[in-house]
Formats: C-alpha cells, sequence, structure tokens
C-alpha cells in the first residue's frame, strides 16, 4: 500500500490529502496536524473579532471528523518534528503525551503555513499585544475587548490585516490608531492608490500614523500594554494587534535539506513538487511563480493554498496537474471602501524591468444617471512599448473591487490596453456605465504607450 | 476641406463624429438627425418608467448644444432620404421646414440604428399598446401611469427589455402579466437558468404566461386597449409594452446598394467600412463578428454602439482603429435577481458547431460565514474535445452577476475551463469564497470534457 504522509492540516494540506484520497481511495493518506483545527479560513478572523461571524468555529470549513468520515487518518496534536528524506520517515511527536514515533512515507506534502512576524520590539511580550492568525488569537482578542474593556487600539501595520483589524475595532467602538512605516497604508498599491485608502480611514475616525517606526512598548505594572513607543512619540494603547506580515515556515523542510527558493518559501515546481524526489510542498509555506515578474514570491493567501494543495493532491495521486502561478490578486476593505490589486505595481513593474506608463480613470458602478452609483478609481499599468497590462488597481465604493478579476484575467493573459477598452464586458444602467471606468483608464494608459492609438 | 457626413446622431454616430473632430480639427463633420435627441441611453429608459431615474432628460449623455460646442454640426430634425454613393451625396430633408437639400461628403458614417419590432397583431394600433425605445416613449408611457391610474399592465416579450418593464410596473405598483411565446424567459439563457429567472418573476408577484402567443388585442370603446387575445386565452390589461426585440434599420443603405449582411445589419469590416468605398456604419444599424461563432450577428447595445462609433470616428479620420467583435455579453436584473450571460449558450453552441459539455454550479457571493451573502448559479459551456469556454451565465443575488465580465474575456479569449480553474481571482471573506462559484462551474465541466483533469 502507497502511503503518503502530509503534514500540516490547513487549507493546503487537507485539500490535498482529500483530493489525493478521492482520486484514489486505496492510498494510506496521513495527515499530522500540530492544532487542535483544520482546514479554517484565517481569513475570516478579522470580522469573528468585529463581529460580522458569531462564532469563532464558524470559520471552520471542514474538522477533523468530516476528514475522517472521508477516509483521511488526521492526527491532530501531532507535530512532525523532522523529515528523513532518504529513509523517507518523518519524527512525530504526539503533543499531550510528548510520545515521540517514526513514520514512513512514500510520498510526502509539506503544508507547514507561515507564522506572523513578531520582531523583537522592547516589551512586546507585554499582554495585550496580540497577533491574528489563529481561531485562539480571535478568539483571545474578542475575550480581551468583551472583558477588559479597552477604549484604544493601536494596529501595528497597514496592510490587508492592519486594515480589517482597524475595521474591525472600529466596529466593536474602540478608538483605532494604525502606525505604518511606510508613508501610506497597503504598501502593494502605488503611492496614489495608497493616499485614497489612506483618506478612507480617516473619514472612518481611524487616526493613521504613517510615516512611523515603531520602536516599542510600555506595559503597566499589571503588566497590560499601555502605550507604543515611536518615532513620533508615544501612542496610548489599552490593545494592540501587529499586522506585519507572515514568513513561511520552512525550518522543517530546510533541516531536511529540501531546497528553499529566493523569496523564502519551499522551491516548488508547478506540479507543486520540492527538488527533492517524493517531496511537495503547497500553501503558504510554498514558493509560487509570478506569471508577470516571471520571479518566484511568497504570498500567503486561502485561496492559493487550496488550489495548490488540490493541484498537489492530484499529484501525489499520481495523475498530472499544474498550478499556473500567480499574479498577486488581492481584495479587501475598510469600512464602505473596497480595494484591490492584481498584477505589479509601478515599483514592482520597474523592479521587474519594465518601462511603463499608467493612468488613473474615476467613474461610477452604475450609470450615471442610475441611483446609488458609488465612485471608484481604477489605475492601470502598462508597458510602455508595447500596451501590454502589467497591473491594475481599485479603490471604491460598493461592488467596485470585484471588478478587479476581469483586469487580473487580463494582466493573466498579458492583453493590451488596447485591446482590453475593447473587450465586450457587461452593461446596464444598474451595473455599469457604457465605457467601464477600467475601460477608460485602459483607453488613457494606451494614449501614453508608445503603440497607442487610443482606440 | 474634408466633409464628413453622419446619420444618426445618438451613441455611434455622435461618438464617431466627437472622435474624428477631436482626431482631426480640420474635418467639417456633419451630423444628421431625425429627433430632438443625441447621444441618449435608451438602456435607461425602463428605470424612468420604473422610478429609478427622476427625469426623462437625465438618460441623455450629450445634447445637441453640447456637440455644436465641440465642434460638430448637429442639425436635429433632419431626416436623411437617401444615399447616392457614386455622387457621393444625401438627400436631407428638413422635417420641420419639408426644405429638401442635396449634401456632399467626402466620407459617410451610417448610425440609423435599430427600431422595435411591432408585428401586426389585430387591434395593435389602440391606445395604450406602447413600445419602449425612445425618450418620448418613456414619457408617454409615464404619462399613461400617472394620468389614467391603469391596473393591470401586459408586457409582450421576456427578453431584457419584457424583464425590465415588468419591474418598472411592479415598481408603480400595476399588477404585471409577460406573455412570452417560448417556455421560458431570457431565451438567451438556457431553458435551465431560464426557469431560475421564472422562478424569481413569480416571487415578486409577475404573472408569467409562457408558451403562450400573442394573437391580438381588443380596445374599449374610448379606443383604450383593455385585453390581450393569445393562445391559452384573454388577459385583462389597462396599458400594454411591447419588448419584441429591435431589427437594424437598414433601408437607407440597402436602397443605396451598400451591402446588408446575413443578420440583417449592414456589413461591415473590423474597421467598421461597409462593402462601399468611404462608407462607414456602426452601432444598432451594423453587424459585428460574433467572435466565438465567427458568424456576423446583430446585438443592439449601447456598449457596442460607443465602441463601434469610436473605431469609426478613429478611421473617418484617417486613423487605423479596429473593433474587435462581439461575444454577446448581457446583463440585466428582475427585482433582486440578477442576470447574466456571455458567449454561445447550448444552443447556439451546437448551431455553431460545436459538441459541448456544460455545468451548473450554485455558491454565494462571499465566504459561507460572511453575513448577507446572496445565493448564485453560475453555468459555463464549454467545447467536449477541449475544454474551451464557449459561454457562461449567472442568475442570482445581489452582486452576483457582474462576475461575468471575467468569464467574458475568458470565453474571449477562449481559455480552458482547466485554466480558468486556477486563474488568480480575488479572493477575501467579504467578496467571495475561495473557490469562485464560477471556478467550481468550470471545475465540473472540466470533469465532463474529454480533455480534463479536473483540476
Amino acid at each position: 500500500m502507497t502511503r503518503i504522509i502530509v503534514i500540516g492540516g490547513d487549507a493546503a494540506g487537507a485539500s490535498a490529502a482529500g483530493r489525493a484520497k478521492r482520486l484514489d481511495p486505496s492510498l494510506e493518506v496521513t495527515v499530522f496536524e500540530r492544532t487542535q483545527y483544520t482546514s479554517y479560513a484565517a481569513c475570516g478572523l478579522p470580522y469573528v473579532v468585529g463581529g460580522q461571524i458569531p462564532e469563532p468555529s464558524d470559520v471552520i470549513a471542514r474538522t477533523p471528523e468530516a476528514h475522517r468520515d472521508r477516509g483521511l487518518d488526521v492526527r491532530t496534536g501531532h507535530e512532525v518534528t523532522s523529515i528523513d528524506t532518504g529513509a523517507r520517515t518523518v519524527e512525530v511527536r504526539e503533543l499531550a503525551t510528548d510520545r515521540v514515533s517514526t513514520q514512513s512515507w512514500d510520498a510526502l506534502l509539506i503544508a507547514t503555513g507561515a507564522s506572523p512576524t513578531r520582531p523583537p520590539f522592547d516589551g512586546i511580550d507585554a499582554n495585550g499585544i496580540m497577533g491574528i492568525h489563529t481561531i485562539p488569537d480571535a478568539v483571545a482578542i474578542d475575550e480581551i475587548v468583551r472583558d477588559r474593556g479597552p477604549r484604544r487600539a493601536v494596529v501595528v501595520g497597514g496592510g490587508y490585516i492592519g486594515l480589517e483589524m482597524a475595521e474591525a475595532f472600529v466596529s466593536r467602538g474602540l478608538e483605532v490608531t494604525l502606525v505604518e512605516l511606510l508613508d501610506q497604508p497597503m504598501a502593494t498599491m502605488d503611492p496614489d492608490m495608497g493616499a485614497r485608502v489612506a483618506d478612507a480611514m480617516l473619514h472612518m475616525g481611524i487616526q493613521t500614523r504613517l510615516g512611523t517606526g515603531v520602536k516599542g512598548f510600555e506595559a503597566g505594572d499589571d503588566g497590560w500594554v499601555r502605550s507604543v513607543a515611536t518615532s513620533e512619540g508615544s501612542v496610548d494603547a489599552d490593545v494592540v494587534v501587529l499586522g506585519l506580515g507572515v514568513r513561511p515556515n520552512v525550518t522543517l523542510a530546510r533541516d531536511a535539506g529540501i531546497p528553499i527558493g529566493p523569496s523564502g518559501g519551499i522551491a516548488t515546481d508547478a506540479r507543486m513538487a520540492t527538488l527533492t524526489e517524493g517531496v511537495f510542498a503547497a500553501g503558504d509555506c510554498a514558493e509560487s511563480l509570478h506569471r508577470v515578474s516571471l520571479r518566484p514570491v511568497s504570498i500567503a493567501l486561502g485561496t492559493h493554498a487550496n488550489k495548490q494543495g488540490r493541484v498537489a493532491g492530484t499529484n501525489l495521486a499520481g495523475g498530472a496537474a499544474r498550478f499556473g502561478g500567480v499574479i498577486g490578486t488581492a481584495i479587501t476593505k475598510v469600512g464602505d471602501t473596497e480595494i484591490a490589486r492584481t498584477g505589479l505595481n509601478e515599483r514592482e513593474a520597474a523592479e521587474a524591468g519594465f518601462d511603463t506608463v499608467s493612468a488613473v480613470a474615476e467613474g461610477r458602478t452604475r450609470a450615471g444617471y442610475y441611483p446609488d452609483a458609488s465612485r471608484m478609481a481604477v489605475k492601470i499599468v502598462a508597458q510602455r512599448s508595447s500596451g501590454r497590462m502589467l497591473g491594475a488597481q481599485i479603490v471604491g465604493g460598493s461592488e467596485s473591487a470585484k471588478r478587479i478579476d476581469v483586469l487580473a484575467l487580463a494582466v493573466w493573459d498579458a492583453k493590451s490596453v488596447d485591446e482590453f477598452e475593447m473587450l465586450d464586458l457587461s452593461y446596464a444602467p444598474p451595473f455599469a456605465p457604457v465605457w467601464e471606468t477600467a475601460m477608460i483608464a485602459a483607453r488613457l494608459a494606451g494614449e501614453k504607450a508608445t503603440s497607442g492609438v487610443g482606440g
């Protein structure tokens, strides 16, 4: 019997395990998961704190029991402590008993995820300085808000998690300050689009301290955080959330001699195979190819983890599936403002060697004469010489951000702005103006591109 | 000086005229428009009747005066009665004075639009049997509803206009019956998706008489319509709207010997040039190439008219622009139900010679655990042998239908379902589940396709 071992039972690991077992029920598939949880949506955790999601367990897509019902041998509370790629074994510790065993595999999937960055700031171990990456994290923050009645929250980091946690604390009635080292929130957007996000945050009452570095934290006599020391002075805080990004968990792989790529994730090919025979990697711990920059990247996102897990599962079962890479599509919201991006921004495009043009168009989500239209700004970044679409960004009101998807496919397929402007996209007054704002942005970019005939 | 004459001052004609003049201000550009209106959005008229748009004039994008301010010679109330392609002249009648003149051109654009189908039913000339194609039509229907207080409206035809007018009358408090010859509303959708639309209409209180042919109309002694005679009996009616589609206005072109294509519109190439030297055509009167069936089609839609007008304008001014064709993307709503489609449905695909597979996925617009998600069904039609995407259809709640755009680009680019399933589309709990419903539909279709590896 062929035995597959999967390290990690979250999105990628559980998807792969389930997929492999479904394709070949004769496989023996064992999943070792350190925590008590499988298949949960970390992306939903800010909304647990914000109160939109009533129960933390709601973000669990599939429990260990449900996986077992599908024929998987899921062992929660088990930590894999080492991999031997020569002997094809892993060493596993059962956390409750400290019992260690050696388990052999014919094929191995590493799906160890990523961990939040927690820099060694002075005083970072004070009570009330939280990350938001696991269900217990969300439960703990929720309990702090409920039981301790904090008045002032500080969120460190202006990326997706930072924005979502700022919104969550506003929903819970706290005064919120967001501290960000850069001069804009949402560093994956260009500065002009980031400024629109900053404006929206100010309008919803979030204090933003941009260009401000955290130096440390001060705690009171009770051991709880009282303020954040920054490069621009002290900010009072009753609770702090760190949203400083995540790093792939690759220690296990590195210690086993499995090559790590330049972006810090485990190097993989389109099959999600590592450079070590018989070993696959998927999800937040694995590198992906960025289809536009053609560089390996590590982007932690549930949708990639699910797709990569499915691809790895097919290949673990002897099939032939390929993951097509990523282009950095992302979407979020803060209050009523929706934010989305795909592909390369201006800085990223320059780093990837592209000479670019870009244009911003402002428009509405519905015909101008149709009620309740939202405003939105759409930016397109294109290659100067060819008009090839390299990236796009949207900041707008309700029903604006999901429009990034058609731009994502355009970037994925290296469409030109001239062709994009002429696409047959859907039009009716309750849904769009005759010219989608993205088409106008494409036209404006085309007029700047060398090749542009401007429609 | 080069003189350009444009016949018709609505979306296509006015766009072309403005574009040509902007590219080459030395051009003398004259637009003859029969009515008093230019550049208005016929697609908005149902919402004028429904009350969402307060003033009929709100649907006017640009008045004749505004066009004149941009240097165009716009003559409203002028009807072109014949074209001489040899002498390069048109004969024009000023409607107010009946004065006829002959005007010469170096290049001509025909943008005569389309007219609603009005079959010779018995009694069709009774008062209160309305079309909805022009601003005066919308004003007249609005006045009937306001001044005569009708109780029962009958809408004949279950296409876009029929659905939108049914919704409009519901908004105004009328009892509405929709009569449709086919067994489903929305004949451009497959029957299974059309049934979902029919269900939605029933839920909002619209009586639907499907598989029912209109035989005629009966009027009262006052000359106003009282009932509609159908193949399934009589239906009481105080006001009737015909939504039976439109036909390209090509008499002027045909009489001048300019070739008409097989779909009934003026034959054009990608430059929007007709087969007659120096003569262009754009908008509802012109044929377009359908990129999937590779057949010429006549699809009357404001977004095509604007794009074709822009292309024609560039070429009238000596530039080189191309219209890339259409794929039949369309979107509408009835009450809270959104409806969209693109590409070929199963029947159209069979007619175009494709052996197809198709799949429907049901899903939600947000993560399952995030509040206020809408349900939606997404159908994908693909080529059996290759998995190539041929068409897609969506019926769902709020925030569902605009997702057709990424499917439209996938169909436009002949993507395979296997690739679509792996695209980097945007994901976050307030906007989508980890697997977009369209991706699941693509996966299911892929499992049926000969080539499908099923992800």
